[in-house]
């Protein structure tokens, strides 16, 4: 169990809430216990929790030191030297000014989200406001993996929209675990129906997010998963890079940091631009964008932070949407264009619908059923949305299978250096090894929505079961390598208090994609999401739970 | 009693929460009960509660037309029209997205105040935020008297700096005041301190609010008070007028209404202007600014902005201190200087001290006199602050007085233009007039901090039994007419829920004053605060505490 520092404010010490960012949740269908999943407010951590491999903070140490030291760790094989943010020697008045500043920066600049404990905030804005989890200081990332990253953005928007016209890859890859999962399958029964009546997509919307980790031992930048739906936190993640620059252009001298090492994040504008750009697209100046969004979303601000540009920037009116409204208040007209609440609707942006809970009753099914059938930009559309599955990434890091979607070699060669092993469960072999060193692997649900991986022995108590069941039920699942990210010693706040712990990071790229027809109108990398959590060896323990938002620091 | 129309908000229907924003106080030395204050989060209303003389707004109406009429009312004697805002024919659903848009509007820019109901809301930036309250639409305002008030802000800066250079003036004038009120006797004994010594304060920095309402019956716009220290809602307010015009802009097409008639609002960006350029005279480049808070300051984030802005416009640092803090952490230097927490202190910005419970020790009182002995420039001055008692509004009130501080005979005109009716208690024949008809009269203490203010029936009771006294008690008060404010239908937003009802407003025009020994380096208006409360006939009822800020609409 790893120690962990708590950093004093304004001289109260407070203990880790045991129970605010932590749940726990059962898969419904086979029952197998889970690890604990990382939530930020309903949106769901989806990353790894390794055992801690460097532990190089001493908590125990008093924090007496005046400066902040930057140290190189050892370098190998030609990767770049990563500074360590050694924050042991830390002066505490200096990190008590910085935690108070960035607290009043959240509040006055709506770095916000809804309080948990507060019942309305999921619903009225304006009411039981929190500022949003953030680590006090970025997070130290090497240059040149932050530019890989950047770099196979468009890569991977484009190779969305190529796997989603293969309607044949997508129903033949699924179609097992179409036979153990409701959800895919009711997402493939949607599918299906627009092939029926030969439904066309001509202008084509992807807000992707594509997640990754940086793996300590091999030094590679290893994707996680990509999100083609609802890809959450452009709105607070552009923030949170403004706070943090904003807090070494004030502190950063005394810290030995340069702002401008913190890289600029204009993900929501970007994402903005792109919804009215696909707006403009479907040229119906009446038109309004809808939001489906849940009935309760604590991280509401996130989203509004998008209509709020779009508004701003483009004049673009936006509505609000639950999927059950969509069901009571929709219509299609005979040319096919949407009608929710009396408003034309040009694009749909999704905020809900990518996970089960999200479906309570055939209402919301049949509200999917009919956007899906309109002629209003989907963002995603079903296809788009069934490229982000767990066993479509597998199936695409498949030998020869990126070949059937990419042509430049090189692309092929840059996505593939970003996959991470990836295994379906009909892989006998691959099960007995990770039965045999679960620690190496995670096993993964189908599901968008996360927090249902499982880790370590519950792997092989997992994998056995299946055996023993012998049912379809193994496609529920697929296998990943285990990711080991390098741990690093930061401050992490949460409901006005400052903790200090070793925490691993997971970067997310965010890309839009906006084609008519045949002519691609953007395709590009637009900002980031950096999210840091709590390392502890401890898997079930309470502060596992606790993870909050980041920008990086180029190393 | 006024029936109070409730908007439903997001479908679900809410009364009026009954406490939250109403406190009643006793006055602790003369036992006399008062009315109701009207707080606004720690922040006290200090206007009159007329009964309605006017009421045009039918709330047992239902709300059915699709459109808001706005009505000419009859004028008369050359006094310019004012338009009625008749809210009884507003869509409903039309208002429902103005109160969603202006409550996320004000999650995401900063106008937030801390949640009564959240302990720690007070003491922790962004925990336990919440939208401040609010009107959703401006209120009209003749354009005339908006003019006059932004015209005499100057002269007013001009006559508080003058009245303030008289000490003999203002020890006379508060003689008797200073037997009857403690506190005004310990302000009064650190003024007499620094004459003794020959304190000479060469900087002398103002940021004064002059607070107006406009007469009903004599369609003239009357002073209430002059605040020389502490004005609040600079930060605000500024964000009250930019969410007003941003709903009008975007809705102003369906209300008949124009963004471009509610004023601009640069009152907090004007106050951090004018603290830089204090601590520009000041000239000591690793100073700091020092805002003098309370511990517990709900309004938290009204002060906030004029740091924040200060940081961003001017890279100056400020420090926020207690009295009991600088008690324990200030000490003057050889030279005059102050040193706080080992920070050099060029400007002292009072947001506490203005009322007798923020000197609950002789330890706050102590600091107080150490600020007064420093060479950093007050925010106010002792001088300054004695100049804002309602006594020395009063003398000012008397024939002749201001004549010995003003030299232009229009400014002079401007000025008294502006005066009601003020008279001490030695006034025998006032007195009585107010004993048979306490309606027309308000009778108020010296303190600042509000909401101790006497009307109706509790007049006659308060003034029979200070005669039956003969004490000098009455030393404490002075009697004011009492002013009736045009009543108009709003509606007014808090902890997310739109109530509709009638209402009066109180405006208050900033005003900044900055002037090194001759030189006056700044004397201009800046910016507005409009507060705007419910006007419930029943004065001890529950809904006459509920004060929103608002913006104006010019008519």
């Amino acid at each position: 169990m790893v120690k962990m520092g708590v950093a004093h404010f304004s001289g109260s010490y407070s203990p880790v809430p045991s129970d605010t960012m932590y749940s726990s949740t059962l898969l419904s269908k086979s029952s197998i216990k889970t690890s604990p999943a990382f939530t930020l407010n309903n949106q769901v951590f989806q990353t790894h929790i390794p055992k801690p491999l460097n532990n190089n903070f001493h908590s125990s140490q008093p924090l007496t030191l005046k400066s902040l030291k930057v140290r190189a760790m050892d370098t190998q094989e030609g990767v770049p030297s990563m500074p360590s943010f050694d924050f042991h020697g830390i002066d505490q008045k200096l990190v008590d000014r910085m935690v108070y500043d960035s607290l009043v920066w959240s509040s006055l600049h709506g770095l916000v989200v809804g309080d948990k404990s507060v019942q309305r905030s999921g619903k009225v804005p304006g009411v039981g406001m929190v500022h949003a989890p953030f680590a006090l200081l970025p997070m130290p990332f090497p240059e040149t993996h932050w530019k890989l990253a950047c770099e196979v953005a468009p890569i991977f928007n484009e190779l969305v929209d190529r796997v989603s016209l293969d309607a044949k890859f997508l129903q033949d890859s699924l179609s097992r675990t179409k036979k153990a999962d409701a959800f895919t399958s009711r997402l493939l029964d949607i599918h299906s129906k627009m092939l029926d009546i030969n439904k066309k997509e001509e202008i084509r919307l992807g807000l992707h997010r594509s997640d990754y980790m940086l793996d300590e031992q091999t030094k590679s930048l290893l994707q996680i998963e990509m999100n083609t739906i609802s890809s959450s936190f452009a709105g607070l993640s552009s923030l949170v890079s403004d706070l943090h620059r904003s807090l070494l252009d004030n502190y950063g001298k005394l810290l030995n940091l340069d702002s401008k090492r913190v890289p600029g994040n204009t993900a929501a504008s970007q994402f903005a631009d792109a919804l009215a750009k696909a707006w403009t697209e479907y040229n119906n100046p009446r038109s309004t964008v809808m939001v489906v969004a849940q009935a309760d979303e604590r991280n509401m601000y996130d989203q509004h932070w998008l209509s709020s540009l779009l508004k701003e920037r483009h004049n673009i009116t936006s509505i609000r949407k639950t999927l059950a409204e969509i069901d009571a208040e929709g219509e299609l007209q005979a040319d096919g264009s949407l009608i929710v609440d009396g408003q034309a609707i040009s694009v749909i942006y999704f905020r809900a619908g990518y996970t089960p809970t999200d479906y309570p009753s055939e209402s919301e099914w049949r509200a999917r059923l009919l956007m899906e059938q309109s002629s209003a930009v989907k963002c995603p559309s079903i296809s788009y949305h069934l490229v982000g599955t767990k066993k479509i990434q597998q199936e695409l890091a498949k030998p020869n299978v990126l070949e059937r979607f990419v042509d430049n070699k090189e692309d092929i060669a840059k996505l593939r250096k970003c996959f991470a092993g990836l295994w379906s469960l009909d892989d006998s072999d691959i099960v007995n090894k990770a039965i045999e060193r679960p620690e190496l692997f995670v096993m993964k649900p189908q599901r968008e929505g996360g927090g249902n991986n499982i880790y370590g022995n519950d792997v092989r108590e997992a994998l056995k079961a299946l055996q023993k069941e012998g049912t379809e039920e193994d496609a529920a699942y697929i296998l990943m390598q285990r990711i080991f990210p390098t741990v690093f010693s930061t401050f992490l706040l949460r409901d006005g208090i400052c903790h200090k712990d070793d925490a691993i990071s997971e970067l997310g790229i965010y890309g839009a994609y906006l084609r008519n027809k045949e002519r691609v109108i953007i395709n590009e990398q637009c900002g980031y999401l950096m999210r840091t959590k709590v390392s502890s060896s401890d898997e079930g323990g309470v502060a596992a739970g606790f993870a909050v938002l980041d920008s990086l620091y180029l190393t």
